[in-house]
């Protein structure tokens, strides 16, 4: 991991690793240095508010936290912390990721959570990216690429099928 | 408020009142003693923790908590306790109260919530003093007594319906 | 299966029994006796209201039932018995439970189902112990218990994520 | 009410009248002899199974049941007699009514209801009577006058556009 | 198929066949004759529109019909026939049954669809065979027995599970 | 009316006439000749289907059909006939419009409807003019004109805003 | 192809290609000339703008655009062109495709998108035919003989199952 | 307006302007610049996508972008700028904010948006200061203290509570 750690990703049950892991890879591709650490809003309560109340005294500018069903990770740490949380809905259960996404982001007023697709991880990541890249223009430059290599990306398939369909 | 407080009554803010005195009004009939308490999972996290963690030892025995929108009062005062915990979806904002539904409803396995419908806070009473009476055979007594009052009205609102059907 | 039966699981075929065992699971680990029971409230009405109608008689003090679909197991078994009636929505057919839970979850004024997540049937056992344990010390103290067995898993689990992120 | 009774209507509540009536008023309009109830599966379950298993024997041949929320009225009636049930959701509470359609036209295998739209009781009513029409050719003959009423009536109200928009 | 045919079970395409044939199994059980018929709003309106117009002169009595998506079949049925016609709602593509439900139940006033679960064609062909026990006591006293054996089967199956338990 | 009528405007009821008469007046601004009918694919099925079949003979290129509930009307037409047919789905009834848009837009392969947001008889009429633009140069000016014209609303406003916040 | 391109076909990434190419598929059997482009409203938004502003002047007449979850594509093409946008909600995701439903359907006042079932390329294929079939009488009569030919395939149908019927 | 503008509080429409006003009130409270502006992605994409480009360049650090239907303003601006992008789903039309919600949230990979709930713009304006606070420690003081101030106001209200309680 690059650098100091800026960004705490957070989730109930190393079992969200797999999803989670992509916040951590986008931010890893970006430089910007992150810890992961499992916590649960109803497990370890105490521990999860501590975690959140100290993160800022720790350095911490972002906090990324993933949940499932009826998800309070994300709100639960907002509670604690003055810094800009992002919450994951995980698509777990019948239903599928909306119960996590309706649990996450229609938080009441005065406490947002900034909420990114069901199973976004990698989203939540570049977000917390452009967050950070708000105080660090090195990374608003990366950012700049990124957006750029994503767009070559798609012309280059562009091109690819316009061949394709050329040799028809 | 009758004997001694078995049910904490807990909500977020003051303008729930009128739907969750539904719940105090029901337990007051049956003679339950009740205290209600103004607490949010996300502006006094740590008060509404610390009510929670103290609850069975000031003598309380269930708690009821009612919210709405991304509602978590109700799961995290679930996380705090070993007492049963009675949600009480509210209906609030844009969704009509299914996002609080499945908020409360679906916790994650190890921590449940008992939930009823969305804003039916009298039934939260209800279940309450079903749960007391457990204890309690005098309150299962007037438990049995209120299900045949209910029954009584239906028959009596029938009656008249009947006689009114042959008045025409 | 431990002591006198204290719990009644009921659910409506066999085939529910995979999921509404998980119940009986967590009452076993947790010392309550119970029992398990097929009833339906379609196609054995007068066997299910003569079940709910007897079950306080025969000691029972807490009800869990499990239904899909349309499911009206759990509420009908609450319109016949003063005991508290835990409800377990089950995911079936192509509504994924949504179904069930609405089924359940929004019962009339005055007949309370204490309802949890979809398919959550440990959760339902789980709730059965906690309100066993208003008139239950022991009980009580088996639940803290177990909260504190939950917390543990989940520190252990950060523990080794932490040590694998050391590691990399 | 014209000659022998054949439906019974049946409800939760006499809150519940203004929308059921409209199922007898179109019973009458066809010469269809009804009743109506008020019953509840949760209030009154004993009343309720009574009803229907005694229904055809008392000479009933459909019952229509109306009910809102975890809308179990009819699928108990069902339960209970051979006869065909129809059910009415009633649009109540937050939920708006798709609550009370889940929970009635979800029925497990073996007890239908033939469900309507949310409050569509007059349509209840000619499904009533189209039901009855399979052993009585004179009230077919009616129906078969209704719908050339209903397409004279789109008939006459299509011209009175024309004129309308002539007349611009 | 048993005797004068009285039920027509009519579906959009052969791929519906697996799912409504439950409806033929059923009433070939009970004695009921019936046909089925490929038929398709949409793609061959006037046959469809035939078919209907025709049905109660050919002696049908009852109609049941299968669709998924913007299911019209059954209200396109209904439009041209004073028959009952019962709808089933199938599960196909991305909405899963909801859509076909939705456009099968919510018929506007005057021309109902009796409306069963997603998929739930058994249950079209039960209520089909109660649709013709109005004119049918010997049918009327198979569903009787019909609804015996269902509970036998409820009871057997617990009677084992007790079996079970007391082995354990 | 301008011109030949080439856009049949097509509705269940005259109450359904304040809404799709937004059809009729976006096409008048833009030109286009226009007649409206009140049909229904479910009272005059037979007028309906009459109306679809001869609309490409008498000179129609499009039909707007606007429908609510199990909205058949659009899908219907668009059986009988080779023209494009645009569907509103209309806000009716307890599930407010999400009934008639899945019962429109989720038309079976072979027979597509394009469908417009729920209420949205303006678009549809600007969706016709876009249409027929396939074959009228000068319509096409016109719908260029139409969008520079509500370009230049939203600068006006935007402007005002900014003037207003200057003031402050 | 076949002749001059009428048709743009657009998706944001070829993994839509196995269910764009059906638009691609019905529009070769009709005759009418296509093209097909990989562009993104957020990835390539300034390429996505070109297109569409520049589709008019290189002849196309029609623009089909599928996306998936949060889908703009065809909204944002419908902005940067007069000509009628067919917009192909994609099932991806956790919601299943009801997100791109909603996204695409519920164009502002003004900005129509021609909206068909979610998945439904082939349908947006025969939708992009019928809208240039109002300048183009043979494409007319080739889509009437479409509509004959899936008439005959469901008679072809039924016939084999009365025959398989007969059989039994 | 305090200061240099950091955030811009784009909507589409002056009639949102009662609601987006609520980022700008707190906005103001905690002495952050912001601007506002009317501009829509369907209406006036151009004068969007350089109002997008220009953002960083001007200054701003933060977007926060309102829109109810097919809600694509804040997807759209995300496309044109690196800068963090707040969405704020507004309730609107048949759906009642439920697609806004989905058209905002469930952005593909790469360009997140930062969704608050529905209507939820107060929300959205302290999600912004959160963000702005990473590069102003003066301004995460001030965030601080506004927690500090609505955990005061909560237990006033509860004190107001416990005194009404008392006095009864």
């Amino acid at each position: 991991m690059a650098g100091k750690v800026q960004v705490g990703i957070v989730m109930g049950s190393d079992s969200d690793l797999p999803v989670m892991q992509e916040a951590a890879k986008v931010l890893a591709e970006l430089g910007v240095g992150y810890e992961m650490q499992i916590l649960s809003a109803h497990r370890v309560p105490e521990d999860t508010a501590a975690y959140a109340r100290e993160a800022a005294g720790r350095g911490l500018q972002v906090i990324i936290a993933g949940a499932g069903l009826a998800a309070h990770l994300p709100g639960v740490i907002a509670a604690h912390t003055p810094l800009p949380v992002i919450g994951v809905p995980l698509q777990a259960g019948a239903l599928g990721g909306v119960d996590a996404l309706y649990a996450i982001v229609q938080m009441p007023p005065g406490v947002p959570v900034a909420t990114v697709g069901i199973g976004a991880a990698r989203n939540a990541g570049i977000l917390a990216a452009q967050i950070l890249s708000v105080a660090d223009e090195t990374l608003r430059q990366k950012l700049i690429g990124f957006k750029e290599k994503m767009a070559a990306k798609v012309r280059e398939r562009n091109a690819r099928l316009q061949e394709s369909q050329g040799e028809k």
